[in-house]
């Protein structure tokens, strides 16, 4: 396959080392067109290197690339620009996988370059780039789920996908549901990651005290409101059913966990709070409601965000 | 005047050097015994001393001394217990008069020791202790503001006691409309006091950030709202007036403080957020509405404060 990695953070360092050592052929597109094309990974999965086929800042470089599938591994802040640039250089076979978080990646997607181009992935292994081009493998909670949410593309072409990113290395499964699986990671995400960073403290923590739960509690009822009111269907029938399994299974073993979003604001670095809880706000406007506990978590990590900028 | 201090903080400690000083018999109610009689003031009223009639931590050894005035100064959370304590010792002439922070002291004294035995004070002079029984005086934002809402004691009796507290060298006027004014404290405390201590940052950088703004605003307007439907008269028509003055007149004077309340919990104290946001949370409770911007403060307030205590 011809490979394109597009955005060379964590995730796509990974993807993009695992699939060239398989043979692939591998090209990234990165910001920094100094990026080093050789890179290394250690971590759970043991040790890993390649040498990409090609790198540059400017996607113009890959259209003459017959690209298979495009792996979009930028942070959701960048998704839109990521996905016109993209629309550039896809041929009538590609395939863009986009592997990030929160909400609205997919809906860009299908609109910028239509369902028929776009898989969805759901990746929560966690990685993280310990020098340039070097990422670490940390953990892995569960194989990449990827899937195409309103079947508009042939099943056999996903699992061929899936099955060439499984025997780089990465466990990977299709998933017919992989739209409710990501809306978990949302749900979970929202409750812990911006209050974590506002209250500076542990999953742990946020969990044990009970004025923290309560205003999780709120965050999460206020996304199943929401998320019924737009027909997002869920993997829960109503918040106390995922609130029950959140505090008793989700959170204990991830207890000593800070969220991405803390370490986002401690070092200065834009978050991805406009594709989590600043999402929800936007789902609750356009129906025509409210999700004021969202919206003030929202406002404050903005707040904090503008702050570390200036 | 035969007179108690309930409480020698900073507030307290003002007003028995003063009015000590004056020529009056002044006792104090301490919770520490050893509390020292010699009292001293500096700063913008120039420097004071004083050396109190007598000092305990027993409310009943101030049983027999004919109070013609109690000065309540502690702090809102404890205002229950110490109008508790004053009612066992309370003649039909004592008057209390009520030096607090916040929402709930009045209404907490109408139902323990009566409304006619209760005058209002709205105090916005600044003090704060620098040692042990000493008091620094920074700023003096109004004269102190003293009414009885309900009109149930007579106008000579509250004349009488303004005209001692400002002969004694505190600035002190008689206001009909005391109710009104601590409401408009109110309002500027539960928007600022506790987002500064969230986000830990002064009244400017809250004023001009975008983000803090919408939920300040927010904020007052729930407060709005819920005095409405509580049947509380504010001074202003409507929420966007306030705002308005909010922005233009009140913050700029304050653009470099750091509320209080973000001291309180830098050093570990209990703060008075059940007086202010917590407060109006209750009334929209008892109205049957919401105030889920105040409620969201609220429970981050209350988190950052245990978080301390442990």
């Amino acid at each position: 396959m011809n490979i394109l990695v597009y955005g060379l953070g964590a995730i796509g360092i990974t993807f993009a080392t695992f699939l060239k050592e398989r043979g692939n052929s591998v090209y990234g597109k990165v910001k920094d067109k100094n990026f080093p094309k050789n890179l290394f990974i250690d971590g759970i999965w043991g040790e890993h290197s390649a040498e990409l086929d090609g790198i540059s800042d400017n996607i113009l470089d890959f259209k003459d690339i017959d690209l298979d599938l495009i792996i979009l591994a930028v942070k959701s802040y960048d998704t839109e620009k990521a996905l016109n640039d993209i629309k550039k250089i896809l041929k009538p076979n590609s395939i863009v996988l986009l592997t990030q978080n929160g909400y609205g990646n997919y809906e860009l997607a299908v609109k910028i370059i239509g369902k028929e181009h776009t898989l969805l992935g759901r990746v929560i292994f966690g990685a993280k780039v310990i020098d340039k081009g070097k990422v670490r493998i940390t953990v892995n909670a569960d194989d990449v789920r990827i899937g195409q949410p309103d079947n508009a593309i042939d099943k056999k072409i996903i699992l061929d996908i899936v099955e060439k990113i499984n025997k780089s290395g990465i466990p990977a499964s299709y998933s017919p549901d992989v739209y409710k699986i990501l809306w978990d990671k949302i749900l979970y995400n929202c409750a812990l990651n911006p209050l974590g960073a506002i209250l500076e403290c542990s999953y742990g923590e946020l969990a044990d005290n009970k004025n923290s739960r309560i205003i999780m509690n709120k965050i999460i009822e206020e996304i199943f409101l929401v998320a019924k009111l737009n027909n997002i269907q869920l993997n829960w029938d109503n918040a106390e059913e995922y609130i029950d399994f959140f505090y008793n299974k989700l959170v204990p073993p991830t207890r000593n966990h800070f969220p991405s979003m803390y370490y986002d604001i401690q070092t200065g670095k834009k978050t991805e709070i406009d594709a989590l809880n600043g999402a929800i706000v936007k789902l609750a406007e356009k129906v025509g409601i409210k999700a004021p506990t969202n919206e003030t978590i929202v406002n404050l990590i903005k707040f904090k965000e503008i702050r570390r900028d200036s």
